[in-house]
């Protein structure tokens, strides 16, 4: 048989700039690699999505800014569950950042 | 408004015995954390699944054997995608093994 491909989600971690890539999609939900490089939202950018996203910061350490101005820190294995329409953003992360986010029809 | 809740994968790693949890379902997919803690499959004991498996190791060593004799060694952050009826088997794994894996419809 032919074995499956292995790819590693740490791969290319510490390069520049912030890259978004979709692992795998289709029925209902798409998953999704992040890789950060210290790139925080721009300033008064606010994610604000129509699906809730299950998101994990599999690698680095990162700040998620809420639309109240409450702050919530985030290291290594730490995930969460966004609901749709829950404004956020990066407000700092360290340059080695790796996220995984699921965004799901819920 | 209430912040989300935040929890860690790669809490109570390193115990004693293989667990799983559900960490989010329903719509066409299933989300699980494994923690295997150095157990491996039994011996002659197959994984033969219905739906596709997208599966990752986060933390630790495995070794993936396949149905034909076939290995696969995996390290931290490798992930790969496991068809539907493609029989496998953990032949081993360090005991902080953490997994997250993605079954779903296909």
């Amino acid at each position: 048989m032919k074995l499956p491909a292995v790819t590693n989600l740490f791969a290319d971690a510490g390069g520049a700039g912030e890259t978004f890539e979709t692992l795998l999609g289709g029925g209902g939900f798409d998953l999704e690699r992040i890789v950060s490089r210290g790139q925080a939202s721009p300033r008064g950018h606010w994610y604000d999505q129509e699906r809730p996203e299950w998101v994990a910061l599999l690698q680095g350490d990162a700040e998620l800014e809420f639309d109240g101005g409450e702050m919530l820190a985030l290291t290594a294995g730490d995930f969460l569950l966004i609901p749709a329409g829950c404004r956020n953003r990066v407000a700092s992360v360290s340059d080695d950042a790796v996220w995984l986010a699921l965004h799901h029809d819920g």
